[in-house]
């Protein structure tokens, strides 16, 4: 199998995960109903396949990362959300419908985004991995985004608009918001096979600069896509004065940037036989949208 | 050592522990800072003294539950800010301060929430608890606090606002909203000592009926306290309309009520030498702020 045709293979086993879960949700309805509108909005599911391409990579079970694939992307989702309300981006459309407080109000968008971040570690901690995966998973996810992690990214990501961030900056920024869950995604699926420390160590550096290649990858569409093609609106980062690569180093700088950051991903994984990330990684430099 | 000797003893067992922790939040500054401030705002720290005291009731050693009290704290703060928000109670006060998003703006009060509660599972994750400790104390910090939990108690108070709740069903939401978390504080201080399920289950069920009692008590002061007194602006109940125990039974009925839940609580730990816990539960009933 390629790996466009495994990516669509796992990003379907999720999807199969995840359904049952939305549809329950939505039987439930109040406050259920905003968590399942939110996590049904159609999605690449980048960060389950890399967990689950991580799992593969290492001679695991892929479908046994699934509860924890889940639980990322609730947190991803619970990400959008908070990012969306007005006091933070104030973002009326998401992948081409209303965002969560569009739909159901905003006092119901920040509690469904609150949500999530329990559903995420209840959906670990219900699984059937071993208590020390879990454990260590937990953990990690709550570092991962926390004080020192996703939530510093959002808080300097925000205080950095309208200023003259320098490159080290808005690396940090870059690491923080968008990085860390690409790590946790590459970390989880390795844990939930082995507690390798070496092999552990090394995901997460694969993660990080995979996160790193993503997201400049994601500012150089912001300036360069047309609407149709992006599925979103391009522009917003120069409307909202963010700080960006490309207002640092420019669009040929952040290109190149990208393509140091994606041989510094696989480098971190040269000694795994691990063919369908290694493809992602690259395939990430040549995306559209 | 008599109950309330007993109950200043663990309250600065508590502020000592979170006394370098706000320390750290407050030189580190920025999103760190907020959570600082709302972490350092007054408090009686009720729930780190009943997990202690828990705890003690079967012959644990209360120091070791010190990160899950810590855990539990920044929850109760995260709910506390979240609740404030313009969006969910428009406090602007809180404790005789400006509440986080008054002094620290919206967005980083939104995040500050967040970051709590990632925080508060980094706590249990980074003790020195035994791994299945961790991994127990973590998911039940999850369940009790997500979609069928405090996050559902709080969308469902918000929504009952302005309607005739029957009094099932706000004796649901006080559950969620309140009793959750005294029911996570009463089995993660016994958690911490022992997996003994009978004796778990009896500690869930002692905070279930202590957090309804804490519950009615708060509502009846709501309409019969000063300012002074209270420590806060009493009335806000009846001008937001909130679905209260009062408005369905009166206050004559909830004290009745509040006494019977009480009960229920102290036989809940009948069978327990947990003097303090009994006395904490009896003391409750008669608290005026």
């Amino acid at each position: 199998m390629d790996t466009t045709a495994r990516t669509a293979y796992y990003k379907k086993m999720f999807e199969d995960y995840l359904s049952p879960v939305i549809s329950g949700f939505e039987e439930t309805g109040g406050i259920h109903g905003a968590c399942a509108y939110s996590l049904s909005a159609p999605g690449k599911r980048l960060r389950p396949v890399v967990a689950m391409m991580s799992n593969e990579a290492c001679s695991g079970n892929p479908a046994e990362t699934l509860p924890v694939c889940l639980a990322i992307e609730m947190i991803h989702t619970f990400s959008l959300i908070h990012d969306d309300l007005p006091a933070i981006d104030n973002d009326d459309l998401r992948r081409g419908r209303p965002t969560c407080h569009k739909a159901f109000g905003e006092a119901t968008a920040i509690l469904a985004g609150d949500a999530l971040i329990f559903a995420a570690f209840s959906s670990v901690g219900n699984s059937r991995l071993k208590v020390d995966a879990k454990a260590d998973i937990m953990l990690e996810m709550a570092e991962a985004c926390g004080l020192n992690g996703l939530i510093k990214g959002e808080y300097d990501d925000i205080k950095a608009e309208g200023e003259n961030a320098g490159f080290d900056e808005i690396k940090d920024i870059y690491v923080n918001k968008t990085s860390r869950l690409f790590e946790l995604s590459a970390y989880s699926g390795v844990r939930v096979a082995t507690a390798d420390e070496d092999l552990l160590n090394n995901m997460r550096t694969f993660g990080r600069h995979l996160g790193l290649a993503f997201q400049a990858i994601d500012d150089i569409l912001d300036v360069t896509s047309s609407p149709s093609v992006l599925g979103k609106t391009p522009g917003k980062d120069a409307i909202q004065d963010k700080a960006t690569i490309i207002k640092a180093i420019g669009i040929d700088g952040a290109r190149k940037w990208a393509e140091e950051q994606t041989g510094l991903a696989l480098n971190a994984i040269s000694g795994l036989k691990a063919g369908h990330l290694k493809n992602i990684a690259l395939d990430m430099l040549k995306r559209i949208n």
